[in-house]
């Protein structure tokens, strides 16, 4: 099991990185905004001190809006240095949507939106490949698809991913994302067919969804998730790497984190673990 | 054009089949619950002449709650008295999942829910044919898919109907519910194919979400889709029937109903007929 630092929001990198080795998990996810903030040339040491893992670096993407290149471009610096795992890629809307905000000038075109995002991928992956970062696109749920990403399923993510050496470009496995998908488990065969399965993360999905969308996700077995089944099939499709916990939920960020940290391992023991 | 009549809320029926009169529009969406207030003995006469065509009689389903069996027969027989061109089934969400309520004592087992609803079918489709009704499945956002419908794309619908006569059992194209999906065009196509496009029904899919996100459905024009190349898909499809506007929306339900139908009348003459 890992921490996804923004499980613990109020924790500093510092501070998570102290918070993962107080409670015996191996790795961490961190946020490109808080290693920002920690200085990149102090976290490198840090997490290498700690014996962490870096299971991803969170997140490179939006790809549908203008200065994409240079933002990505360090994003996969930031993720080389940190030895991360994967580099996230939640990929942007539709050109002109900011989250949260009223609707101006936008594009509708999703399928252009979509070529978008193919096209820029094209001009990343032989950057990351040079840089020996992987890329993992992760199909964010489909009532993100105007905001924040045009990538909807994982089928979807395969097919982006194709033409590029599995150790380049991956996908990401989140429960939140993907558990209502009808294909969900042909897909997770699929991506471990194909040698894609980037990372794996974990977070039930409330019901029901509390006002800000996005803050939807929650602790295991605090939603409608059975996540046996998913863990079973992505363990049986290959993955052998960290399993990260990552939620953002209003009422976790205002708990004790190493409360939240404990229930985290209680809850990830008796419900996403496989019993083989 | 047709009304659904849950877009004009403060409506009852008599007071909707005046204002599609007024408006001159041929169809109306009828709700259950509006029709039981009105009395079906007289909403039947009220709606015949009145010269207007029933386009969908909104809702049975919920087919994995106890009890669906006996209320979804009583649907189809108000369905045939009303001479409806459809049934549409909102199938239900996890078993003990309420909408808008704590989750309690619930099922998190999506497979055998989906499953439930497959028997639930074969239990009611018989009663349907003989009552000369037509079922029509609607997949709805995955969003809902925990606590309204685990029918949650167009192609997982025409799985579930491939077994019955498409006169029995077709499938409604929501556009709020399906946009986002990578597979819409190539699945309503593939609708078209089986004949089982039973009903189209269009509203805007709003971002940001509202705080509810039921009322997410917006006014042609106010959210992000393109509905050209979906009206197109669906006219190409072969489909020729009603294309109702059901619009869930908190505004939409406060302001004069009268200055709702023009707007509407308005929005779908520029954005949603195909120019073909």
């Amino acid at each position: 099991m890992a921490l996804n630092q923004w499980t613990t929001k109020r924790w500093s990198v510092k501070e998570a990185v102290a918070g993962c080795v107080r409670h015996g998990l191996p790795a961490i996810g961190l946020w490109r905004q808080n290693v920002a903030e920690q200085g990149l040339d102090e976290t490198v040491p840090l997490v290498k001190h700690a014996g962490l893992r870096v299971s991803s670096l969170c997140r490179g993407g939006f790809l549908t809006s203008p200065g994409f290149e240079e933002d990505n471009r360090r994003a996969v610096d930031e993720a080389a240095a940190l030895n991360a795992a994967c580099l996230v890629m939640v990929v942007g809307g539709l050109p002109g949507v900011v989250p949260g905000e009223p609707l101006g000038e936008i594009s509708r075109d999703l399928r252009s939106a979509r070529n978008q995002v193919a096209d820029a991928l094209a001009l990343l992956a032989p950057y990351a490949a040079q840089r020996g970062v992987r890329l993992a696109l992760e199909p964010l749920h489909p009532m993100y698809c105007a905001d924040r990403a045009v990538l909807s399923t994982l089928g979807q993510a395969l097919d982006l991913a194709a033409p590029y050496p599995p150790e380049t470009v991956g996908v990401v496995v989140d429960t939140f994302h993907v558990w209502w998908d009808p294909q969900v488990f042909e897909q997770i065969e699929r991506a471990g067919r194909e040698g894609r399965i980037a990372s794996y993360q974990v977070c039930d999905f409330l019901s029901p969804l509390p006002a800000d969308a996005l803050l939807g996700r929650g602790m295991m077995g605090d939603g409608v998730i059975d996540f046996g089944p998913l863990t079973e099939a992505v363990a049986a499709a290959g993955y052998a790497g960290d399993v990260e916990v990552e939620i953002f939920n209003a009422d976790i960020w205002a708990a004790d984190p190493d409360e939240v940290v404990a229930t985290m391992k209680d809850r990830f023991a008796r419900l996403v673990v496989t019993r083989s």
